[in-house]
Formats: structure tokens, C-alpha cells, sequence
């Protein structure tokens, strides 16, 4: 049975305060194993890459087979349900149009001091993006972690991805195809994130790593951080649905298996201003479940991790929204953007009855890799910005500096930086004489 | 003697890499004694938060006592030099005026297919800034740190400095009042860091935390990491002064110095076109050490971590400053402009013979909290995007969910995902229907 919580019950502060604190993911110790990879990759390069690949992947490797070749793309891209391909395709498309609007613009103007001032954003210049083998081979992860990287501008996209006993997902590599990856290994694992990190022979290494991995893979992604930029270390997946009476229930209740189907540590959450309705959501799950694939996955996530909150009105919802801070967060209401509007804390909200989270993860345009674990309040979903660095200009002629340095030899000199404010005082000197 | 390289010597390519990575930092491992006091702030909050300031600053507190008060603050602020007020004031306007126009725009639009789309940037609600004591009280830090966060809109800006023994830097509280600091609390150390992230009976908690410290301030920021944002762990600071024979000697051996006093771990580096210009910059540096008051500091970090590199010309010096990726990039040439174009990795960009990086550490405008450690290759300075965090918004009607809903569909079943198709196709039929 699913919990069920009512905002206006003398305990709901600590059920919803528990049901926030709720620890969902099993840690695995898997970093110091991760260490020692890592140190072995970084000193032998494609020699410990190769034998880890043969001990953990099954796969016997040499440094010229390390690679994809542009003739298995082919191939795998070939062998594709045209139809499949034509929807990656649209989907690529949507997420290009969405990721294209967020390249920034630079800034550049002369103050009334005179000095010129600017700031330039630029690309990395190479990115490693890891996707998982086996089951959790997404095509989809593939367009939404390469696309951003593409549209940043970056030069060099190196994808790597596990194939165990040499079996690989013909439309993860067809994803990568269409997303415009450059180069492609067949490594995963710790040992592959260190490849990308530190390179090898064959693998020279990237600036910044992004994809989803598993406990492995997040804890070499963590041990590299500083030598290479990440992006976060995703956790488990949530949906907070608000929906009020007048939605379908079984439409509600698949919206909130979709999330609960990914992993027996997903979250899912209805809120809704109708405790009846959430009775017949809580109904319909139950009759979805005797027939999805995921049922068993799902049903120990809804189990053991989901709630319905009732609560007086929509309105009260909001404080609790912005303190869940959801990952992706459902609007299944009549105004759905005056809601949405008063909503601080959310990775990507989904407007109204005809915009089932699951459109998002695919076709939509907008990222779906998104802050997990209530770090909405303080991050974002991936984008372009996340592919690109700023570098401030500053540029004083001996004018400027004689209006803007005396304070600056003057803080100096309070902050006890003799060489900081013997570097300006030189050249008001000079520039004064 | 600093290291002088040659870029047409055999052995340079070696000996650059040594410099790119020459381990400057300590490590001081304080993790195991961070864990602990984070977790007894976590459980007994002020109480564990009181005890560890009368151990570590030797000062004794009650929750009445633990902020600082408008009086206090207004006392330090009347009691500055009004020169020293007045560079404040004018530092605090530029810094805003360049920050300012850093904050983002939202995107909002309807695409061919119906749907409508959005990005919207919203600021973090709470936000902590940590400022050391004693001699790194830098009043400086304080107005970098603070103005992007107001910029963003944060609501909530608190900062914790550690007064040991009860001293506080009047200048440090003056620049809080300037930035526009709303909370103030006389705490420091990991416990200070543990109280902003989890809140204790007389701190609310915060959303994101800022600021420099010592080895035990950032193992703390490293472990609250997920439970708030943290920015960067700044390491030692770093210039690289690419100058042509046209410059003063003494100027640019005074910024190479306005590094090294900083810490004996800091590096200074000068790439020039001038072998003999090289060894007057190496003079005038010894000469100007013989009076600096940071002279030993200073001479420490130039003899250890210090080096001249002379380039044929200045084309040569470009693949070598994207490799260091500067913290700080002084360009004093009589074309910086154009060098700078071309520059791919830097933290920030000083332009000419007038530009000495420390005006921008305190006047400029542009934020002095910049990538250090090469991270110039995937990260920027603090910004107003570093208090803020984008949410997408994607809304479908039953037309526009008929258009793009299909593929959807056919990705999550090559995905195996059955809910997250179920959630599509059920709303088809009935759009269709």
C-alpha cells in the first residue's frame, strides 16, 4: 500500500519532513577499487584499459579495436527499424531547436571611466560523454547528453560505451550518429572515465565528462573531478505529480509508474486537492501493474518510496513543491501556468493534462537530465551552458587607470598586499608623469 | 634562481609538463575531523556549533550572541577610514555594474508542432558566504562574493566569519554593509559551514555556499556538497604575464609578485619574446623583493614555482597559455586584443600595459574568484549564473501531443520503458478519440 499523507493531519510535518529525508539509494563502497583503476589507467594507459575491458566486459581488446569504427555506425544505423530512426531523428531535432536558443551571448562595452570591460563564453574543447551497456542503454540519454555538447560548439565529442561479451545496442550507436558524436570506444567502467580523464595511447584525454553510470562509474566521475569538469552525479529518479479531480485517474497513475518503472529507488508523488481522485489514481496504478513489463520494479518503488498527499487546495501545494524541489514536476491542473508561474524549486515542469512527463524524457526539446535529490533548489538540467566557460576582460588605458586605481592601491594597502598595490601605483606614476 | 625555459630547447616540451603539473597545494587531511564536527553541528546545532567556537576561536557564545548585530555592524562601518569607505563604495558599484548584466533572460516560445516551450532562471533562495578570519580577511572577497548573489536576486545572504579571540576586521563587516549582507553570524570552520547547510535553532539553513577558506572549510563545503551547492574549491592563486620588450621591467615583475605574495604555493609565470627582457623582469623582481613587506612569501613562491619562458615570437606563446589555462592572463603587448581573441583557456583576461591584474582583484569590475589549477578549460569565475538555476517549461494540447506523441511512444518501447509509452498512448487515444 501506497502512503498517504493529509496536509491538514495534526502529523503531517513529520511524515512529509521523513518522507524528504527518505534515503532511497544503497550506497556502494566501491571507491577505493575505483582509486586503484583509475591509478592503473593513468600510468599504463591502453594496457590496463585493455585488460580491465577483458576481466569486466568479457571483450579482448588490441589499441586498434578500442575504437568504434565509422563502419559499425553504419552498420548499426542501417540495421534500425526505419521507423525508429525516424523518430530519434525527430527527437533530435526538437532537442537541437530547445539547446540552440541557450547559447549565450557575449558582453563587451567601455564604462564613462573609459575601461573596457567584457566577458566571452567559449566551448570546451573536447567532452567524454558516458553511456551505460546492458539495460540501461538509452538512446534517448544519448541525444540529451550529446546535443548540448554540439550545440556549445565543442570540437571533439568522445563517446565511450561498455559492450559486454562485444553485444552493443545498434540504436545507441545509431543515436550517437545523429547526435554528430566524433569518436567512439568501446570501454566503460571506471577504467573508462579514466581513459577519458587522464588519455591514453589511443584516447587523448577531454576537458569535461558527462552521462549517467553506475556506483562505478560515479565514483571515478567524483575521484576525477578537478582534472576534467562533470556534471552532477544523478540520483535516482522523481516525479511530482499535482492533478485535481478533473483529470483521468489511469492517465495520472501511468504517469506516475513512468517514473517509479526506472528503478526501485524512484520516487514518484501525487499531490492533489481530492482525496477521492487519489483513491482512484492509487486504483489505477494497482490495475496498471498487472500488465506493464517493469510491474515488479515499479511497484516496489511506488511501495516502499511513493506517497499521495491530499491537501486543501491547490494553492497549498506550492510550499510543499518547493521544498520536495522535484526532479520533474507535473501540472495536471486547469491553469497550469499561473501554478507553474509561483513555483520556485523544479528541474522541468510539464504543463497541464496533455503533457505526460514520459514526452519529456524523449521528444519534447528540453533536457532530461535533471537535478535529482532536491538540488533543484541550487542546480539545473543539463544544457549548453554546462558545455561552456567564461573568461572576463578587463582593459584600462593610462586614463582609466589614473580614475579607477587610487582605490584599488588603497584596498591594497588596507588588505596589506604590498606588491598588489605597488603594481598600480608604478603605473600611475608613470602614467601621471 | 626562477626556472627559465626556452620553447626551441629540446628538453622544453619535459619541462613544461613538470610545470603544467607540479604539485604546489598540501594536502592537510582533516576529512575524518570535518565529518565529525558536521555531524555533531547536524544534531545538536548551536549547542555543538557554541562549543566549537570556545574550543577553536576561543571565544565564548550563547544563541543570543551568535549574530552579529546592525549595531555592530554600523560601529565597524563608522569606525573605517572614509577614504578606505569611499574605494569600498566605488569597488562595490563597478563589481555591480558588471554583474548586473550578467543575468540571464527566460525563453519562451511555441514551436510548428503546437508545443509550448521554456527556460526560466530563478534565483536560489538562501545563500552562505563564508569569509576567513585573521589575516585572510579579505574585504575584497566579501564584495565578490556578495554583489553576484544579490545581482541573482537572492533573497537571503548570509555570511559567517570567525572572530577568534572576539577581533573582528571592521573593513570586512563595512564591506557586508556595502554589499548588502542581510544576516551576519560570528562563526567559522567547518561548523560555521555545517550550520549554513543544515541549519541549526538560530541559523535557517541555506540553499548554496560561497567563499574561500582553509583546508577545513573546504573539506567541509566538499562533504555538504549535494545537501547545498557549493562553488568551486579555489586552489593557490596563479598569473601568467605574456609581455613583449616594450614594457617596463619593473612593472611586470611587480605583477608577477602580486601573485606570489599571496602564498608560497601561488605561481607566477612570464612568457615573453625577449630572452634579455626575460632577465631584467628576473632583476627587477629581486629588486623589488628587498623592500615588499611580503617579500619572504613572495620570494618563496617565485624560487619554487616561479618561471620565465621565452617564445620566437608571441603567435607561440598561444598554445601555451590555453595549456596552462591561467587563473590569470596578463596580456601587456602592444596588440592584446588580438592575442586575446585567440585564447581559449583563461579564468580572466587583463588587456595591455595598463592593466595590472590587481586592479581587477579589487576595482575592475569582472569577479576575482576565478578557476585555478588548469580548471580554466572547463569552468568560469563566480557569476550571477552561479546563485541561480534554470527550470524547462514544455506544454502539449492534445493536438500538439498528437504531432509529436508517436514517437514517444516508439522510443520508450525500444527502451523497454512500458509506462513511460502508456502514459503517451492512453492520452493519444482519447486526443484522438
Amino acid at each position: 500500500m501506497v502512503q498517504s499523507l493529509d496536509s491538514r493531519d495534526s502529523g503531517f510535518e513529520a511524515a512529509f519532513l521523513a518522507l524528504l529525508a527518505m534515503k532511497r539509494e544503497v550506497d556502494e563502497d566501491v571507491d577505493q577499487a575505483v582509486a586503484a583503476i583509475l591509478a592503473e589507467v593513468r600510468s599504463r594507459g591502453d594496457a590496463a584499459l585493455i585488460e580491465y575491458t577483458a576481466r569486466f566486459d568479457r571483450l579482448e581488446l588490441t589499441p586498434a579495436t578500442l575504437r568504434i569504427t565509422a563502419q559499425e555506425v553504419e552498420t548499426a544505423y542501417a540495421s534500425c527499424d526505419p521507423e525508429l530512426i525516424r523518430a530519434l531523428e525527430l527527437a533530435a531535432e526538437r532537442i537541437r531547436a530547445f539547446h540552440a536558443r541557450q547559447v549565450p551571448v557575449d558582453d563587451s562595452f567601455t564604462d564613462a571611466a573609459g575601461v573596457r570591460l567584457g566577458l566571452r563564453w567559449s566551448p570546451v574543447s573536447a567532452a567524454g560523454l558516458y553511456v551505460p551497456g546492458g539495460t540501461a542503454a538509452y538512446p534517448s540519454s544519448v541525444l540529451m547528453n550529446a546535443i548540448p555538447a554540439k550545440a556549445a560548439g565543442v570540437e571533439r565529442l568522445v563517446m565511450v560505451v561498455p559492450s559486454p561479451g562485444g553485444v552493443l545496442n545498434p540504436l545507441v550507436l545509431a543515436a550517437a550518429k545523429v547526435a554528430g558524436v566524433d569518436e567512439i570506444y568501446r570501454v566503460g567502467g571506471a577504467q573508462a572515465v579514466g581513459a577519458l580523464a587522464y588519455g591514453t595511447g589511443t584516447i587523448r584525454p577531454v576537458d569535461k565528462i558527462v552521462g549517467p553510470g553506475n556506483a562505478w562509474v560515479a565514483a571515478a566521475k567524483r575521484r576525477v573531478f578537478g582534472t576534467v569538469g562533470i556534471d552532477m552525479i544523478a540520483g535516482p529518479s522523481e516525479i511530482l505529480v499535482v492533478a485535481d479531480r478533473f483529470n483521468d485517474p489511469s492517465w495520472i497513475a501511468a504517469d506516475l509508474l513512468s517514473q517509479a518503472e526506472h528503478d526501485t529507488a524512484a520516487q514518484s508523488i501525487l499531490i492533489t486537492d481530492d482525496a477521492e481522485f487519489g483513491q482512484r489514481v492509487a486504483a489505477a496504478v494497482e490495475s496498471h501493474l498487472a500488465t506493464l513489463p517493469r510491474a515488479k520494479i515499479a511497484r516496489e518503488s511506488w511501495d516502499s518510496h511513493g506517497a499521495i498527499i491530499v491537501v486543501p487546495d491547490l494553492e497549498a501545494s506550492l510550499p510543499l513543491i518547493d521544498r520536495i524541489a522535484p526532479e520533474h514536476l507535473e501540472l495536471a491542473v486547469e491553469n497550469p501556468d499561473a501554478l507553474a508561474a509561483r513555483v520556485r524549486n523544479a528541474g522541468a515542469i510539464f504543463l497541464g493534462r496533455y503533457t505526460p512527463e514520459a514526452v519529456g524524457d524523449y521528444i519534447g526539446g528540453p533536457n532530461h537530465v535533471l537535478p535529482t535529490a532536491r538540488s533543484a533548489r541550487f542546480s539545473s538540467g543539463l544544457g549548453v551552458l554546462d558545455f561552456m566557460k567564461r573568461t572576463t576582460l578587463l582593459g584600462c588605458d593610462a586614463d582609466s587607470l589614473r580614475a579607477i586605481g587610487p582605490a584599488a592601491v588603497r584596498l591594497a594597502e588596507a588588505e596589506g598586499l604590498g606588491a598588489h598595490g605597488l603594481s598600480v601605483a608604478l603605473r600611475l606614476n608613470l602614467g601621471a608623469g
